[in-house]
């Protein structure tokens, strides 16, 4: 079976390495939405793909899912000393990252090229591609006015209220090399247990990429557990916006688009519901606590995915 | 005595160190080769502005000279492993340095203003000044063509021969702000034994700078003891030019502009051929291993200046 995920942070990371943890590499797409990059000391930096490939890789810190293991912080503490922000802390590991992303962004290297190369360095064996080579950029409208996402997520910490969203530069995007003939060649479109608002919402914006999925088989799996996010504004986000967080909620937001819905146990009560969506209903544990848990949730995922392709 | 250095590199920074322990801050400007400076991974880097600073501060990495002592790797080495270049290696802490200085550029501020506050920030009291606050970008002519002053001086380690040199950009350059102010108010203007085709000519050439000079009492000290230069290419550059490399050679260079020279012990048999030329010689230990011999050298040049200044 050809599986093309839908990738933002820390949650769908997870996912993503369960899903590279047993199905054949060659047969596992990630897309990763991009929407989150930003300029930052001059330099380029992805954060949601570093996540995905610092997670598929075991590079990621286990206790933040963000940024790497066994970090140091000697940049960070000599821009410290010198006054400059340190809001968006990059560890020392981590700016090799974008110190080379950045030297070949400059050097004419689309995303996606540069995405490649770096998975082969790092052994990644499954396909990881950003959403888009045109730069694409949240804005996230609030009480405060507009703020660019990371200004938003990690300068502010999520505190001010959204009301919507602007991904700038969407409409000229277009999906990176690979990108529609995955989705073309998937047996099976999995969304990730990402935010739908940030993470999800501007691979979807991406022009092309929302056709190319109406004729897919697409299951997502919650973020939303028992009315919270384990990580991340998500709950948040949809009280904001007026509606009820549940995982109930995320399956009405994506609505048409998906055939399957996999949600934790605490939500068991909302099977009736989605149901009546016309949605397939998965009620399992979602939480993954390691490794083990990813792997186990992805097979979970693809079994009841397999189902649903026979039904 | 109000005092003003020019300085480039490491042999630059020690005796500037050295001035800076022996006169009030408030008499001391330093004004720092920017021809060195260069873009690398999308960060704007000034190794001798660096080098002068961190020299002063107690930062500088006394095994090399440049860098920062108690370095650590860890950017550079996951820089290493994405296959990005590692001939121009940069420690952490020194990258802190780079973000900040490029995120303020970037943000509009004067790399004077930039390095002021930087100063402040390292304890450093004396006056440190690039000679500009617009990029002046050394090239050097050689027998395998034109390289850019850092791909010359790191990744083909001085190995080409050169020819001639070129600052480019210099036409349009200013001297920075307070430049001409501290030569102009300046009892004595000391050279440092820093590389006097690349460290120093490039100060000589920002417009404005030479006039300014030739008003004024300038004591240089030769980077060249014993046909050698104790670290950097000076002593290469000048055969390869044609002109036997020495203690003479290098008051010959400088010529007209210089009222003093010091030099070495092992070069006292140039004194004649110096005082020849109209520049009073003076002979001493020239070699500074540790922050007293720099202390010594500047007291010696002060003292040998206050004397040609009275005569």
């Amino acid at each position: 079976m050809k599986v093309v995920a839908l990738a933002g942070g820390v949650g769908g990371a997870k996912l993503a390495d369960g899903l590279a943890q047993v199905l054949p590499p060659e047969d596992l797409t990630i897309i990763v939405n991009t929407g989150d990059d930003f300029e930052h000391f001059g330099l380029t930096i992805c954060p949601d793909l570093d996540t995905v490939c610092y997670t598929l890789a075991g590079l990621a810190n286990p206790q933040t899912g963000w940024g790497r293991v066994g970090e140091t912080q000697q940049a960070m503490s000599s821009v410290e000393v010198l006054g400059g922000p340190t809001w968006f802390w990059l560890g020392d590991r981590d700016l090799g990252t974008h110190l080379e992303r950045t030297r070949r962004l400059r050097a004419g290297d689309t995303l996606s090229a540069i995405t490649a190369d770096f998975c082969r360095a790092w052994g990644i064996r499954a396909r990881v591609l950003p959403m888009s080579d045109q730069p694409v950029r949240t804005f996230v409208q609030t009480n405060e006015g507009e703020l660019a996402f990371q200004e938003y997520f990690v300068a502010r910490r999520c505190e001010p209220a959204v009301s919507s969203f602007r991904f700038d530069g969407v409409e000229q995007a277009r999906p990176a090399p690979g990108v529609l003939d995955a989705v073309a060649a998937a047996d099976l479109m999995v969304v990730c247990p990402s935010n739908p608002w940030v993470s999800v919402a501007p691979i979807l914006a991406v022009p092309g990429l929302q056709a190319a999925l109406a004729a897919k088989p697409i299951v997502a799996v919650s973020p939303i557990i028992g009315g919270q996010a384990l990580k991340g504004p998500a709950a948040k986000m949809f009280s904001e916006l007026g509606i009820l967080p549940s995982a109930l909620a995320v399956a009405q937001h994506y609505g048409g688009l998906l055939r399957g819905f996999v949600f934790d146990e605490v939500d068991a009560a909302h099977s009736e519901a989605i149901a009546a969506l016309g949605i397939m209903p998965l009620v399992t544990a979602t939480v993954m606590k390691d490794r083990t848990d990813r792997a186990q949730l992805a097979s979970e995922v693809l079994a009841f995915s397999s189902q649903l392709l026979a039904a």
